[in-house]
């Protein structure tokens, strides 16, 4: 049966669940195990994990949360890349020794090239300072080198504190990958997202720039403007979106990297922090620097909170504009019914036609999602205190969750609604002709006072402008053509 | 000139700006000073104010905000309301001088009145204990109290601390003050607000109950229901809301009064807090009882916060049907345009029949500030330390604000919308006919697929599911008479 | 090496991940296939997967998020038990074949078991109504019957529409699913974490009931108190937040089945909805109902802000408590050292005696994200349109979410710091002693000069109280210790 | 009696208080009133008072609030600065008369000068477009310009729409003096609080650079730092804050003004738009310039989302500073105590020595309300439709709220707390020598293990480090003085 067969190849997938909930526990049921120890003692790990004491300890202490809450993955990448370009610096500066530093600079690659991620089992609900996963990747990047080196597992020939953490500090690398995956996933995710969207948007409304449509305002019937000019409006809040998050990203290139325990950079050496910022920039390409002032870098994230915000902001923007387009895909019969939203999906078995806009959707849900992380972030960023902020994980994982989601989302409503919907020309013109707010364009030539007895009277009547005006007798109907004209009154005029 | 004429008239009204801005400063203008001591020394007041030393230093001391962040008035009143309490029971059992008790009585009632609110100076953002204004009570009562007596203002005969604030704290009055004034504004303005809301609504769901319209879900076109039915969705969401407000009320009648310093009731005796709840809920109608735990009720506001909270669920409520009655309001020719909403003002000057959804409006800038507010609050709630929470002022000030604004504009929104406003059944009916729908009721005679080929084709061709059922010759004009029948289709059937 | 044997071992959890990612387009690598078919055309799935082709559509249209993102368990286990009364019903009450209706019960209980959770492979950030999980769970449990009937995946035998899905609409299982998750969670994870945190307070509180310590108010040395007091604050805010949760219930405790599309119950049988919340009711061992009002269940989500809001009330409480008792442990020598925390993990290489106070930090992130998930749940839940909020998913993820982690954090937080803790008697005692506050006792013996005088001479000279008041001849050192007495200071005096 | 005295002088403060709540209603008590008339008929206003019939209905239909809702200063001063500009264009461009348009001129220089604030009674909870604020400008200008031409209030002869609004529509007025009132404040408010902040913090920072003291990581005693250093991430801190409020700014000067009703220009001629800026731009001094596009401008106002998550960020920053201060000014005895906070007020009446960090607390109640502001704001401007957003008065109100009251709070803090405080450098001193972190010193000399003896003898027997390492016999006390120095731990060291 497929199921039992399934049940099989599923077997794997579902390990990794159990082992995060119960490792430490009865239920833990790895093949082998190996001792490694810390100051604490010794303990058991699981022998096919390259992670020692510090990181078991805290799956033991910390069961909070489950799988979707492991520390997200661009940190573990960034942890490889810092612990690489630490070696590096270390090798040419520090006086590392070259065969333990070329195999830390081997090993933290491979975590840097997410060859190792599924060694990094802790999740975020630890130790606000992230020293636990700073200590997991100190410990599984010690153990590959010295697997590299061809040593034993947890013989600490290379060791985690003393060579892959030389010259650092959980309180300086973490908020330094906070900033290094952020960076990274802001220009690999969101942005290419909002670029996206931001052009699809600006051709959509290139191209409807001639149809011209009934305005609402206060969702009522308003004067008219083209569907192009309503885009251009979406457009530009796209390319604000887009200079905001540009804004905030100088103050995210900068990185902590130097202040070691308190900020003063002890057990560093002069110069440090400028050339791990500059191999980190050299190794990923991303401009980044060391921070002016790492007192600031340590104990507060406001940079952190800033981008979240810049986040929030594109949320605000993004939100009416999928708003906007939903109601204007209303329909198909008792709604407004301007755009044809493509259908990508069975709506309904019974009724054709029927197209849920479930990409604008998905990116609402998106938006909601994202201001929320950004209240926990304001929350948590406020809350630091003296030298240290506590909620580093929990910042950077609510930060590169909506940077994700933002970027994916933008990409998704782009392809499958934005690039495929269509204008209902037919519906458009009819609500436009149907509109009594044409009944401006009479004021210069009849007076107010006229054309407004003739709008009460086709509103009271439920006839068309036209018919009222011709009825009451204020212009003929040549008058009328010439006169109440749409296309006059989507501009300025000279 | 008017306006010459108009400066003298407001001569008055801006002087109480001035005081507040300036006092203390090269710019006060008082006609006459008093002079008034506290512990730090001599201190001129203006001569025509019951305040003393206290309540002027705080003046100097926090320029933040203008006359909008005075501390607002139903916290002043709740002063008196305690004061005159405490007296009652400071002379009933902590052997008070009679003379002196009834004069603080007889002051501390002109306060709860509010005759004597001008008296109160002082903004929000001061200490975070609302000390300043609890000495501000003190001292306009003391003078008061005084003067009922005979003596001088600021000789102390009857002394602020020693009589009007005896065997009490700042730490247990202001979080006593917060909650009477809360749950009088509760049940003054908010209660009677939600309750005239939720008959109005109930009322429509009623009287609509035999309109049969479209119904819509993602937006789009669904299956029929009544207008009523709708309105009654809103009605339930109301008598949740009011469930939801009763719900916390229990816990904010809890006063703090008793715990003076730091909870612990020291400097008095046992049964006064009882007492002096007992009292309060005598004078007020209210049934305030006294806090299980002093410490929790003076170093957290968790029944502020929850209070709070309740009406940001309220808020959202409110936000969701003043939403939807707005954009079924819409038109009046391009929009839904199921609901004639009451004209109240002129829209435009231009486009007779524009109605603008304004008490919507109204009523959702006010959920978001409500929902504002409400973060603000929890910010607040979370960050007390030890015995004492110092976000108080600010706390019950949100709070209140919220109350008013939610009582007042549901209050507004019946009598000014949702009580005039109309069903369009013209306009109810057309779109329910043209909805293609209506097939679903054909899938039981005809079969799925003929009915779904008869809505591709309506739907396709833009004519009537009839038009199309009858072209395709699957019905009878009479069968599709008897079986099309929206009526059949708004509740289960047996 | 370990690197390689362990790609071996981690190729299985892997693979989810890519499939998610990448499945319908290029890099989707299973070794075979199944057509299946929806109104939309066939569709090649996973062989080894039961769903079919809209769940397979799904995924190639919403790649958003990633395997953080996928439907939370609760939700795919709370289908199981939904669609398994409903078949039970079906059979009961609406002449659902037997043979089918068993296999349908059988699968879905399987569903419900969590058996079938890798045939869930839908994110969050899809349809706002849910649909594409209830069609999943629809076509799953069909297949699975097939299969238990001997039939042919995907033949239809037993159909996910007409069979698992009858008298259902997406638009009322998802929001009771949502409703059955949230209160099974509740009870076997809030719950659970709540009330084990409020014995473990409450036992210190007892415990420390003679410790008598300095107060802090505005964070500065105030009156005493005990340590039992104290933590009798955190008693009472657990309780009240235990009070909070179960006000919120009921109404979570409401199902919307029975309102199929819009909420008239079109479809269904009068009684239906009664009985599948009895139903479920009675597989569950929870006291759901029948929601009073199908219309609000389908179109608003209050009930679900409701008890969001609760969980924020909460966290506000709870961040209040752990921010307190990392302050009461700071130190060792240069905080104020009141409580000594375990030592569960190495918290430096280099200080004995550092115990960063890791278990308050995990608590106090969970807060934040908690706060964070209110925000954006109470956004949701106000921008829902007509018959129907879409923000559906998001809603009961984020709730979901914050259930399991106040729950878990709260367990955490007892067993790996409250449970372990203890007082430092020796430090209190000293910075009792210290406090200049303790001159208040001598007001009724010297009167308040001499007591300030005293007070100010010690503050000015660093000395002890009892220096300065002898120094000043004020007291004999035997009415010092008879009069200055901080257990006389800790309650009210008859 | 005073008492009676005072009623009289605060009759006329109190009037305005009446004049809101009862306009309109029975209580209602002008001396005289004047006929008005708008397109709904006549209506009788307040004899003493400019404004018109439209300005009258509002205050009927919207009974919202009370007096601390009325719409901001600043926002009826940027309408006398935007009438004003407007009529000098329309002289200039558009032939108005220039008599008319000089009056207009004269009397809109009123408005501008804060001369007319008193007639202007709206609230804020009105109309979302904020129409009956524009209609109120109009109205006053008008009828103030009629008296200066000597005519009669209320004959129209200076128009409030043909002469005062002409070229205009609320829809563009309005979002441009949101931004005009938001840019003037944020130069006049919140700009210097924030310098003023930073240069104190920036002094203090050099002021205290040697004076060296224990650094506190995770609340914990960590290593040391300079006083100075601390403070110089305080510092950082501000000078970032004045970064991103600069970084938001271009976007907040881009003026709406030109897209009249729905962002096409309709009744403007081309050249308006920037002849309006410009003119504004020179009459105040800021660098406003006409907004890209129009249509951007009226359906969303992103830009006060952006500034006013720039305040949510400073907020977050002044936060932490706050809370450090009165942390390390907690005391006397039993705090930390490194810090001297000034003594501006009495603390209590009994202990000398007690200094309230009153200061702090107001600064972080704003951040509070500052964060809630930007919360209710991020809702307001996401739920704008199509041609534009309706949340227009309360989207300013609270952010001009925001940016008064950080502005206020950081002069307040810097002059009554920051200026004035001292290091308390003997405590500072004493737990430095206390701290076991010194420890670190001595790795290099007696290697690891001794060195973490010496701690743990130290912190289990309560001795100094220096007595435990003698005692232990590791060092001489000539070593232990030579190698145990925090000042060499401040800093790298090459």
């Amino acid at each position: 049966m497929l199921r039992r067969a399934c049940a099989q190849s599923f077997a794997q997938v579902r390990s990794a669940y159990v082992l995060q909930l119960h490792i430490g526990g009865v239920q833990f049921k790895s093949t082998s195990t190996r001792t490694e120890h810390d100051t604490f003692g010794p303990l058991e790990v699981p022998g096919d994990r390259y992670w020692g004491a510090q990181t078991q300890r805290s799956l033991v202490n910390f069961k909070i949360g489950g799988s979707r809450d492991r520390m997200p993955e661009p940190v573990v990448l960034a942890f490889g890349v810092l612990k690489r370009a630490a070696a590096k610096v270390n090798m040419a500066s520090a006086g590392m020794d070259k065969k333990i530093g070329n195999a830390i600079v081997q090993a933290a690659g491979e975590v840097a090239d997410g060859q190792l991620t599924d060694h990094f089992p802790l999740t975020v609900w630890q130790t606000g300072s992230g020293t636990q996963t700073n200590m997991n990747a100190n410990e599984v990047i010690a153990n590959r080198a010295i697997e590299i080196m061809g040593g034993q597992l947890g013989d600490k020939s290379v060791h985690p504190n003393d060579h892959v953490n030389k010259g650092q500090s959980s309180n300086d690398t973490f908020p330094t990958v906070m900033h290094i995956a952020a960076v990274q996933q802001i220009h690999e995710k969101l942005l290419p997202g909002l670029e996206t969207l931001h052009e699809a948007l600006k051709l959509k409304s290139k191209r409807w720039n001639h149809i011209i449509k009934i305005g609402r305002t206060h969702t009522q019937d308003a004067t008219p403007l083209t569907l192009g000019q309503e885009f251009s409006g979406y457009t530009q809040q796209l390319s604000n979106s887009l200079e905001r998050v540009h804004a905030a990203l100088p103050r995210l290139c900068m990185l902590a990297q130097g202040g070691t325990a308190v900020g003063t950079g002890l057990n560093t050496k002069p110069g440090w922090p400028e050339a791990i910022a500059k191999q980190v920039a050299d190794d990923t390409g991303y401009p980044y620097i060391t921070a002016p002032n790492k007192f600031e870098a340590l104990a507060g994230h406001d940079s952190v909170v800033e981008m979240s915000n810049a986040l929030h902001t594109t949320a605000v923007s993004l939100f009416k504009i999928a708003n906007d387009i939903r109601f204007l895909g209303s329909g198909p019969r008792c709604g407004l019914g301007e755009l044809k939203l493509p259908e990508n999906e069975p709506g309904s078995s019974i009724m054709p036609g029927k197209v849920n806009p479930t990409q604008c959707e998905a990116l609402t849900m998106v938006c909601a999602q994202v201001m929320g992380n950004a209240a926990g972030i304001g929350f948590a960023g406020a809350n630091g205190h003296f030298e240290l902020n506590v909620f580093k994980p929990m910042m950077v994982t609510a930060l590169l969750h909506s940077i994700r989601l933002i970027g994916d989302a933008c990409t998704s409503f782009t392809h499958n609604c934005v690039d495929n919907m269509e204008a209902n020309e037919l519906r458009i013109a009819q609500l436009l002709n149907e509109s009594l707010m044409l009944v401006t364009a009479l004021n210069n030539h009849i007076g107010y006072d006229k054309a407004a007895k003739t709008a009460k009277k086709a509103h009271r009547e439920g006839t068309t402008l036209k018919q009222a005006a011709l009825d009451l007798g204020v212009v003929t109907e040549e008058q009328f053509e010439k006169w109440v004209r749409p296309e006059d009154m989507i501009a300025p005029r000279a």
